[in-house]
């Protein structure tokens, strides 16, 4: 039996989300089927975490066990050939057997795009939220500033959650304005469930003057989700990288 | 009664290609049904021309008469609106009696993509053509000459046209080699039904060592499409512009 590590990239938009659910199309339950048919085996894979519908990957792990012989050089090829062109795996690795693509995970880094332009290219009509009001960036980097860190972040988790312990640390949280682009990028150990979303959309909030600054601080105190901004789109979110040890 | 102009984009990944067909979803068809609730009259659309399933418009433009004395200025807001976020209207103005967005155009400009990668990004999985092959630029560009100019494209045209005259004339061909993209833009008057794939896929054919290039000079002879090459995937291909006096 091997464990083995693939690292592949997603385009979030038909599938209702990362995790295997009945009657759904989901990137796992996708990338299993292809991998029964290129193993001749039923495998279970383990990714790095979930991602909800229309949220995208760039890099994601997963890690399953198996006791075909096929080489890891040729598996990702082979694949490919099976999966949808919106799904494609980029290498396949062995790893030891106490490896495990969630919980070895260190550090994942998360994207959020938005796009400025009155009227978006329909080309990116699936990958980048529309910026609808003016904001003020000073106070977004202020907003970033205290959301780094260590907290207690329940009020930036939806209520969905199976979650019991809410405490998580963002190690980095950066913005970068590219033309009519603002791409932020945050990392941390792991982020509940749609964290990113609420804390980019309770940011946005703050800056165009329809929440004050001081309900960040209130909501890592108080842990209610209604104090916080809405939670922003899936499109513009993007599983962007994973780090392992 | 007015006739007015307007000025859209769309990607073509959903839409059984332009044209209004029955029990089909066309760009067309979401079009007009989206004119008819804005406008609150029954409206048909002249484009610049068609485009076949999965190609993509960056501009492309249509005319149509109505009563409705909407302001321009809200009538793209307006529709946008009601269009799927993968077709959005730029601007709409009117254009006097004697203006066809078909017959009036000068110019039109498609835009084909290569990616080289390997493995081409999910993200971009419907918007542009995977290129397996090793191919000689030098010879792309010496097929991309003999291309220019009046000719009769009989050959490098699907069978299924309806076109009864087949000279056609290319001003420019011009192609950008950017990363590891390789991108074509090919303008003319005028193009025939698949004329850009198989133009476009006829020089691979050639520059991967398929077929000779002879070949060009013998399709524009003999008008035989078979001894040209294959026509390359729609979603490598862009209406990248259309121009008007």
């Amino acid at each position: 039996m091997r464990k083995i590590l693939i690292c592949f990239a997603y385009k979030g938009t038909n599938y209702s989300g990362f995790q295997k659910q009945p009657n759904k199309v989901t990137v796992q339950s996708v990338l299993e089927e292809c991998l029964n048919k290129v193993l001749k085996e039923n495998v279970s894979i383990v990714a790095s975490g979930r991602t909800d519908a229309g949220v995208h990957a760039l890099k994601q792990y997963a890690h399953f066990e198996c006791e075909n012989k096929i080489s890891l050089d040729k598996l990702p090829t082979a694949l490919n050939t099976f999966l949808p062109p919106d799904i494609r795996v980029y290498f396949a690795k062995q790893v030891d057997s106490l490896f495990n693509a969630r919980t070895s995970a260190k550090t994942k880094t998360y994207m959020y795009v938005f796009c400025k332009d009155k009227i978006i290219n329909p080309m990116l009509c699936d990958m980048v939220t529309k910026l609808d009001y003016q904001i003020d960036i000073d106070v977004v980097k202020k907003c970033m500033e205290k959301i780094k860190g260590t907290h207690n972040f329940k009020a930036f988790c939806s209520s969905k959650t199976n979650a019991t312990s809410f405490d998580r640390t963002i190690y980095d949280f950066s913005l970068e304005e590219k033309q009519n682009y603002l791409i932020f990028k945050i990392s941390g150990h792991g982020c509940l469930y749609n964290m990113v979303r609420i804390i980019v959309g309770t940011i946005i909030d703050i800056a165009r003057g329809r929440l004050n600054i001081s309900c960040i601080d209130e909501m890592f105190k108080t842990g209610n989700r209604g104090l916080g901004g809405k939670t922003v789109d899936g499109k513009g979110l993007y599983l962007f990288d994973v780090k392992y040890n």
